[in-house]
């Protein structure tokens, strides 16, 4: 396996061989989640505010151009990635409780948690309609198996009552369920018409992606801070929730560290200083380093299963993609 | 339109003829919704048990039945009504924050709320899951407009912010979406490879059996005791819910019994004898009447759709469901 060669890229370099068909994603979505009904439609213009970064979407129009596209349907399958992907978000939130998202308010907070709970159903059941519209069962097998792996990869998280018993590998299906498990089918389904070992490599690729790019996120909450990220770092700890470099330091700290972490994981409302303990305790013991080589080595990894596509400007986007995803760390 | 002639009917009478499928349709929903991980595998252990009167299964195979079957897939089909049937009832309780269903806690209750919100999620991806396995896309259109139909229903029923300004065509509107929609899938589903004649006409049949069936639901809410459906009488005034009997009442109550009534829609915990009272002034001025009428009116124009089917005996028992639901009042 070789090491990626990667040089700094931005969200908007990835995004400029597809930016005007994005802008028709967008429309897409608009088309699918309408509704004249009041309250459906406010909710659905602020989701379409926080739409975020349309990273996934992406993800589908490059996977297209670089498997012979573009094809006519791929923005409408983009559409249908982003809005489930917009469906876990407002279900996310509701069960978590969440405020802010982006730095915007969630549906929850905004509404109610009765609206997020129907709201999530609603954009759901308009994805799984729009997918029968196209009559795209190969779609609708790769969706729906994902939507039921985030399910189930919630239910683990739930099920996680003492995060200090968290191991890697538990980590490991849990990031690859709720997070790569999308990406992967974004990949797969921007592929769909391909050549089966294209398909495959792609969606490979996703998975690989999807995990280094959880983790990297779990890394950002102990590196970023609040003014670069719009979260606060140290947000993960606060709330108790055990990620990678913090599992990997765990059977290293000293006893007064590790005494110092379950006075953390019992506050329910841990103080600044605690928690920067813990982040100094996560970091001298090699926490850090260890989940960055981890998403270094998935990158390469990522990297690998593009080898089997032709060459194409799409395809060394798709590697450029890996970057950014590496890049997010600073 | 004739008003039908029918007899004494019990649950029992119309699930004879498909007794020993809806022993299967139970052994499909367990492989369906089996998943191996704790609190997933106890909620459905929990689901399976309240899963009630199976009555939607029962009108899938019967209709598969009055239209040249039993047909291979009816049986698996028939438990993904049931499946999608629980995911809503999961949400709705959530949402409503339901403690009890069928005499048994929910799943809120048993578990949380959060649980509640991913479970119903995890079977409704289950379901979409089985559906795309069959490859039946028509199946996945009439499914996911029925779901698509319940959560924009749900949405309305949130809206109703003023219950005394809810008008009989908003009511009939809601229990459209929330009951007949789900209703006439089940039947539509069981007569999908019939011809089309008989898969409209046993749609509409369906449609308006649901809208029947919820009326006299909510009319048990005004005549039924505890004893008899394990709901208490006037539960729905309790918690401010208008339904047909109180909105044809409505503009015919004398000025001291507006009032009565708006102050019971004022009190968060509104007493017996103000739930009796207003209850008195709906059935004196005829509410409970008007709706029965409506659903007789119902239940003959979906007796008239089942003329369109050759004559069998699983015709002769969608005939006798009928009764089976104007019996409920009693």
């Amino acid at each position: 396996m070789t090491l990626p060669q990667l040089g700094a890229t931005t969200l908007a370099d990835l995004q400029a061989p597809v930016l005007a068909r994005l802008e028709d994603v967008t429309a897409e979505m608009r088309r699918m989640i309408e509704e004249d009904l009041p309250l459906i439609s406010e909710a659905n213009e602020h989701l379409l505010q926080m739409r975020g970064k349309m990273f996934r979407p992406t993800l589908v129009l490059l996977a297209d151009q670089a498997t012979g596209g573009p094809r006519q349907n791929a923005a409408t399958l983009a559409a249908v990635i982003e809005v489930i992907h917009l469906a876990t978000l407002v279900h996310d939130d509701a069960v978590d409780h969440s405020t802010l998202r982006r730095g915007m308010p969630t549906i929850n907070a905004l509404f109610s948690h009765q609206v997020s709970v129907i709201m999530g159903d609603f954009l759901y059941s308009r994805a799984v309609v729009e997918l029968v519209r196209l009559g795209n069962l190969d779609a609708l097998r790769i969706l729906s198996r994902v939507t039921t792996a985030m399910t189930v990869g919630e239910m683990r998280q739930l099920l996680a009552h003492d995060p200090l018993a968290f191991t890697e590998e538990q980590y490991d299906l849990l990031i690859s369920a709720k997070t790569a498990s999308l990406m992967s089918g974004a990949c797969e389904v921007g592929a769909l018409h391909a050549e089966l070992p294209y398909r495959s490599a792609l969606a490979s690729f996703g998975e690989k992606l999807g995990m280094a790019f959880q983790i990297t996120d779990d890394l950002l909450d102990y590196t970023a801070d609040e003014a670069m990220t719009g979260k606060p770092s140290g947000l993960d700890l606060r709330e108790h929730k055990v990620t990678l470099p913090l599992i990997h330091a765990l059977p290293k700290l000293t006893p007064g560290e590790r005494r110092a972490l379950e006075a953390l994981m019992r506050d329910p409302e841990p103080g600044e200083q605690a928690i920067a303990s813990v982040i100094e305790a996560v970091r001298t013991h090699g926490g850090l380093d260890y989940a960055m080589g981890r998403a270094q080595q998935l990158i390469g990894e990522a990297e690998e299963e593009l080898s089997v596509l032709p060459d194409s400007p799409a395809r060394e986007t798709l590697r450029a993609s890996l970057g950014y995803i590496l890049d997010r760390r600073r």
